[in-house]
């Protein structure tokens, strides 16, 4: 069997298991696309089609979709060797029976006209679904989510805790958290008690999971109550995140819920960027930062997710010696093929198989998490072949066994779902 | 066909697009090589012999030329496995009539007398143009060079602003300012006019570019007209390189010139090393240095050169995500094969591809042109084959087509040849 | 030819050339195992199964070894992904006669009997060493060590500084060097003596290097003696680390031992880990902190291991330009194939053949000597293959001889045994 067969078989079989995608950002009230701008509004093709010299003029709110469809489909000749807009294509492919091996300028408006067609079947929800072949997705939910409306069997939720942690200096988070607990927050006391509520309201629902995005130079530390106080009472909390999560992993510890970290982005730093297009990195940071906590917390699961390849062997030393520390996916500028390759290699080769998660969407729209998963599987398939089936480590099926895990298995497990 | 033949089918292909070369250090007055010296004293391999073992003794300026190259070449078993070995190799294959398939101590005097005879013809440096297939090559021009006396359509002239950046602080570089400018520089309204007044000289010479190397904990920023005055008028320019620094980049928006920026090395970090080979670096540099320059100049081009692997993926990520910063080639310690290969696969799976400038040479002597962009053109064949054709992405000749735009196509349009 | 049989056939050419191992924690007094609880003791076992779940309570002094056996060989289907796992399935298929492909729960008891039979074989030692192709190998011993008891020509000595260094402010150290040498410390000229004591026992004991194990925050300085003095004298040699390191490469250069630096641990970061399975890094360290050192010393050779990868350009950089620098090895956390293939592959591109140490095990016991360098050597052959064979730079024979260089030339010619 040639080399690529190889290649194909595995990663066919691996298509056939039923995903459970521990990570997105899935409105679950409006889970599909309603219109092909709801797939190009992604921030990937607003910020490439803006990155290789799109005006902003058709990214404003009142340009007609279809105007805006014309504009990012038309400069996707700059950016046809990424592997973003290979996720479009197979959409088209996919979903849209395009039958092209490259999508041109015009065929925006035939791509807009069948996306009308075909996200507005009444079961487009149902039928997304089941061409992904996923059972589960996570949900990431802001705190006062009130987690209403939706199957949380499917859609499961998550407790974002970025607001909370970051922006209680705003008189609007604290109002907000005010309204969601019925806990006026004065001091360390009250703050416990009304993240107390949140955790029991998430939970109660199905929660499955707590989750953070954090900065490079981000330090989480423990606080005394009075420190607390002070910063509530007479600083407006301005000086009070690192305590904040630290209270954050003490309800983690008693709800029993993992703590997804996602580590390292600098928000903001191209301040006229495209929407969400606007958050960048420094690469000086380090998993030492985490030493406290991981230390503190050997109940609390901590998946965690770097966002350079160049920390990826950080996260492999932290997982391969803190039974707490487990590594999570491939996200956001790390989520392209070179980087999966080199990463997921790195994983396999030291760290305890029972404890990776391979991979989840971070999809904003049903639709993605199908090329995303495809992408990932076929870069999984190449190294299990490579590292394992060729030099006769492993045979195929023990080789799809394996991949069968970082899909699924360990997700089930970790998040005991 | 078998993996290899595709590869080389597409080097054969890329071979064949004129190149123009967006960064060199070629002395216009004196393109080509003399003698061996010329070629052999480039400081890659007075570099490797002396790393490897060889006294400084060979490399004092009153040892005859035929010496040196006989130390030098005998010290190349030592090195021979390197990248630099290569293509000093293909250079006695291709421009020096060497059959061997190694170059021995005992080749040295056969090699030598080769060079003489080849390099005193009279068009040789036409010959070398001719089978290089070099259609223009960028120079790297200190600010008070005069750009007289050659063909600046094909030596394309480039501001270096190194000197003018950080060693202001010598009375000896404001002597040089003077003397070029005719503009004595006491304020910064003076020290305006006398930048002004060199990019005028240079863009009148048909300057494409501006260009300047940073070390890894340089910051830009921007100094009000006062404490530059003061600096000026009261510390001898000590602390001001980071504000004449944003005032050029100021003067590339105005001319519209790209501004190559060199990112990460330390100089004289061994400070008995060999000339040119006393440089390094401190991988913990971070591109967020430069959120500030890229937010504030979004109408001039940074074609971004880093020094670190490392380093690449925040290259990759700032280019996705900010219109005005592009990556440029594999610089320096970077410029070997594993470096190119891992760096330019990540590139190609998330920059858009009107982005990408695929490679320099950075060469002193023309004859390094072909070997250095062959090992390029070898290594992105290879990249296209894995990452496009193999897969059934791109056809061989759309293959092509992208390989064009990395080598010719992006130049044309970024720097406006 | 297939590829692949081109890889076997480097990897069985290498596997002929007898090794000198030069970095180990043999200890020579009791060089192999005595019971497969010394094998899987190793801490890459405990370390693993701890952080795939395994309780701390099998780790216990007093449980027998083999309920502790069956414990870490109970948890091996959670993390026989692993290289580890693989040099374990080698000893076991190697040395205890295992006949099956993976090894299960219920395979503990057998190989327990299996290595109390074959461990207790009065030429075991012998045995191991032949079957290993091993001429030599390096311990790493603490100052105080007698270094009696043992071939030393077998057993080479290597005195390990790291107590000296970073522990002189425990009064235990000052006692310990106070009776090894019968030089009481009580300023920098003592102190002097007392290190020139250490040196002369080694080097008349065949002692072949000197070593050491850094945390990534260090930075050599040469201290004066006053400074010594008080610090010896009022403070309990608190900040006394980068100094006495200084001292200690002086007496490297008069006695020309090399110093291999082990560059980047951090101790301790996992209180609760396993034994030996603590310590962990922050990625954020240069070898720009050892550039005064580097300067200071051209006559003392440093074999540089760095722990990780990410840093292995900065490495390859250093050992391009400083004839002093070289690179020694794949440590700890990088000692795994993902790691080795590309931190080599960029060594042999860019650093002179002569200057590359390939390997050390890195082992507490003989039997892993094999099992580690055969990983390496596969590696080893893979990449021949890659960059020099099938591109036609090197013939079969001229690879493996490129490799034999890395495996045992070199280390003969470094450390002049």
């Amino acid at each position: 069997m040639s080399a690529d067969n190889l290649v194909r078989d595995l990663a066919a079989a691996l298509a056939g298991i039923p995903l459970i995608d521990p990570h997105s950002h899935i409105n679950p009230l409006a889970p599909v696309a309603c219109s092909l701008d709801d797939i190009l509004g992604y921030h990937y093709y607003t910020e490439l089609a803006h990155s290789a010299g799109m005006s902003p003029g058709p990214l404003a709110k009142d340009v007609a979709p279809r105007e805006r469809v014309r504009a990012i489909v038309g400069h996707m000749d700059r950016y046809d060797n990424t592997a973003q807009y290979a996720w479009f294509l197979d959409i088209a492919r996919g979903f849209l029976g395009f039958k092209g091996n490259c999508i041109a300028p015009s065929d925006a408006d035939g791509l807009f006209d069948a996306a009308e067609r075909t996200f507005s079947q009444k079961d487009w929800e149902k039928q997304v679904r089941e061409k992904t072949n996923l059972e589960k997705i996570f949900l990431t939910n802001e705190f006062d989510d009130p987690l209403e409306g939706f199957d949380t069997s499917v859609y499961v939720p998550c407790l974002r805790t970025d607001t909370l942690v970051f922006h209680l200096d705003r008189a609007e988070t604290r109002d907000r958290l005010d309204k969601a607990t019925g806990i006026h927050v004065v001091d360390a006391g009250s703050l416990r008690k009304a993240i107390a509520a949140l955790f029991l309201h998430f939970t109660r629902k199905g929660a499955k999971a707590c989750a953070i995005s954090l900065p490079p130079d981000f330090e989480p530390a423990h606080y005394d109550d009075e420190y607390i106080y002070e910063q509530i009472r007479f600083h407006d909390c301005r000086d009070i995140a690192p305590g904040v999560f630290w209270l954050i992993a003490e309800f983690c510890r008693e709800f029993k819920l993992p703590f997804d970290l996602m580590i390292g982005v600098n928000r903001r730093v191209y301040v006229n960027g495209v929407y969400q297009g606007q958050d960048l990195f420094d690469q000086r940071t380090s998993l030492i930062q985490y030493r406290r906590l991981f230390n503190a917390f050997p109940e609390v699961t901590f998946p965690v997710s770097v966002l350079t390849s160049a920390q990826n062997q950080e996260l492999v030393a932290y997982s391969w010696i803190f039974p707490n520390v487990i590594p999570n996916g491939h996200w956001w500028y790390s989520n392209v093929p070179p980087y999966i390759r080199k990463d997921l290699t790195e994983r396999l080769a030291a760290v305890p198989k029972t404890k990776l998660i391979g991979y989840y969407s971070d999809a904003y729209k049903l639709e993605f998490v199908l090329p995303k998963y495809d992408m990932y599987r076929r870069v999984l398939a190449g190294v299990l072949a490579d590292e394992y089936v060729r030099p006769g480590v492993l045979s195929e099926s023990e080789a799809v066994a394996l991949g069968t895990r970082l899909l699924r298995d360990n997700v089930k497990d970790v998040f005991k779902v």
